[in-house]
């Protein structure tokens, strides 16, 4: 019970977000094997570290990287419009995608937004003081599966100006097909910003192929559209802070004119050179893949757990709860006994409660992770926690 | 001529900005031995790389700083407070100490700014649209110095709520002492915000003890007052985006709680962790003497050049013309003959023509800069460069 007292306290103290495994590690006394609750990809990882070993720490370019000012916003917005095949000037590349999400909240959106929760809490925690704010709430009983119809006549009754849709969404994965946001797009093309937040798209997909899918080519037509890409999540770098939006270039200019023009560190440049060369691509594809089979593996065998319940998801992670066990519970027993962190989503706005998350890792801790809930569930059955609540 | 011509096509796409070496290489066909428009301390660069390799990269702890999500700005702010004797409340991290600027000018200026000039152009760039921003020329026949009582004149007669200072000044290195600082703060407490960027203030020194002077922790009593500080400058570490800002808790608060939250990078939040130890700190202390006596011994050695005119300077640049020769003929030279890079100021608004900005270096570099410049001056006063113009 102690341990939960301190988990509480440090939780206080991070905020809506959850605390990192240092901060864990530094307030609980607890090993940590597993970190379930990072979502990223630690295969890309890999190969981000073998690419940055062999071209920057072998050559001796370290210094380079650290002394230097990197380069300015636009080099970058040149370089990611050449390989994505869009117009440079519509890009406008971030110090991680929360960068972009406070300076399109702050710049542009002034009157009224909605967002559907539960969600990532940024988009409605760092809007302006002046701005309304309305949730959307997803449903339990729909798999918190975002309806475009239903939530375009919530937009419509409200007279909403500034629309949010997350795909896949985080905490669940709730995926939405592209061709339904082209139709949702078409609609509404009166309103202010239309916020797609693509952020877990990399592990998403439509057919068997597993092709990545992207809506950030329809800003050259859809002028209100604006697409937020974190690249923490599916390159596994979350500690260089890189992400990039695509918006209009009127307002992409307005961003970088005043006040956005040395906001990459020599990290994020350098990988950003390195994600638009064809070699790199073609490695990563293949730990992209190898990932999303890895995930779908993992998401079969936690559905076969009894007493799991397991929301469908499309993100590299799932939203799931083991029977009537308190999501705290079910936390602190994964990581006192089998030291495996996840995310207790006690705290999520708009969520009931008993979810936990559980991110996809590599095979071999994905299995560690199934064995351990396998186990708990076991425990659950044998009635081992009823004292505990 | 032609390079001159490659030279203004590269400077009007870096905007108001230097090109970095790596563009002016890709752009010119040049090779460049020193990089004397880089402001830097390269003595504790090389202190920082001796950190970082042995307690990253060879205790094979890279992958922590690339893969997760770095500490949140307030656990650093606590880190930082807890070192420099100050409230953690009021230390706001940045990416950067222009992600300050742009962050201070777009939340707490709201009506009008005054900027000295010549100065560090997004002072004024990165106003918002609506804010009216006044100019107030430094002279030449002054050497540049902010004289602060008439300042105060020109501040109460055109009613002017916000003001910058940049102490020292960038690109003339004019410092202005801490006691007139407090004076100034002391009658101008009624202005909405006085914001000193002390960003060079590590170079600068008011005794021969070199002690450094900062007006930082007058923010307790002056609650109008943001103090801005980069790292980059006296750390030598411009690629990896650090500074921090010191302003009234209200004020910090509110920028953390709506949307700077993780914009620090993992390798970001590692210096700030070695900065805060006494080890570190005592070492740092012996290069940056160092490098300031070089500095001094480099100042005296340009000021003993025939025709050269310096603006005295305590950063670690110098603002200086060498007979009428253009700006731009003077920068192309030392480039292309003598492979030295240094800052044509034909560019900077406030400023006469004629000067350039050179940049102390490492002892060896200095020396060489200096035969350089020596022989331009042999050069110039044997008209050589008569036809050019």
């Amino acid at each position: 019970m102690e341990i939960i007292e301190n988990f509480r306290e440090l939780k206080q103290r991070s905020g809506s977000h959850s605390p990192s495994i240092d901060e864990l590690k530094q307030a609980l006394d607890v090993e940590i094997k597993i970190d379930a609750c990072f979502l990223s990809n630690p295969y890309a990882t890999d190969l981000f570290i073998e690419n940055f070993n062999s071209e920057i720490i072998e050559k001796n370019k370290l210094r380079d990287v650290l002394e230097f000012y990197p380069q300015q916003n636009n080099d970058i917005s040149l370089l990611l419009g050449q390989y994505l095949s869009l117009n440079p000037e519509s890009i406008f590349v971030g110090n991680g995608a929360i960068e972009i999400i406070q300076a399109i909240l702050h710049r542009f959106v002034n009157t009224s937004i909605v967002i559907p929760i539960p969600t990532f809490s940024s988009y409605y925690e760092f809007v302006k003081d002046d701005c309304e704010v309305y949730t959307y709430s997803l449903r339990a009983e729909d798999d918190f599966y975002l309806n475009l119809d239903e939530y375009g006549k919530y937009i419509r009754a409200n007279d909403i100006k500034n629309v949010v849709i997350i795909n896949p969404n985080n905490p669940d994965g709730g995926y939405i097909e592209r061709g339904k946001l082209v139709s949702f797009l078409d609609d509404f093309q009166d309103l202010e910003s239309i916020i797609i937040d693509e952020s877990f798209s990399h592990f998403a997909y439509e057919s068997m192929d597993l092709e990545r899918k992207s809506i950030e080519s329809l800003v050259e037509k859809y002028t209100n559209l604006v697409v937020v890409k974190s690249m923490s999540k599916d390159f596994g770098i979350a500690g260089i802070r890189a992400g990039y939006g695509v918006l209009s270039p009127s307002r992409r200019n307005s961003l970088t004119k005043n006040g956005y023009l040395w906001n990459l560190n020599g990290l994020a440049t350098y990988f950003f050179r390195l994600y638009c060369t064809e070699q790199f691509q073609s490695k990563y594809e293949i730990v992209r893949k190898k990932y999303i089979w890895n995930t779908l593996m993992f998401i079969n065998e936690l559905q076969s757990i009894d007493e799991v319940y397991i929301v469908p998801s499309k993100g590299n992670f799932v939203l799931l709860k083991l029977g009537d066990l308190p999501s705290e519970v079910l936390m602190i027993t994964l990581l006192k006994d089998y030291g495996i962190y996840v995310r207790d989503c006690s705290d999520k706005r708009g969520l009931p409660p008993g979810f936990i998350r559980v991110a996809s890792r590599s095979f071999e801790e994905n299995q560690q992770i199934y064995l351990s809930l396998l186990e708990v569930s076991r425990r659950y059955m044998s009635s081992e926690f009823d004292t505990l609540e």
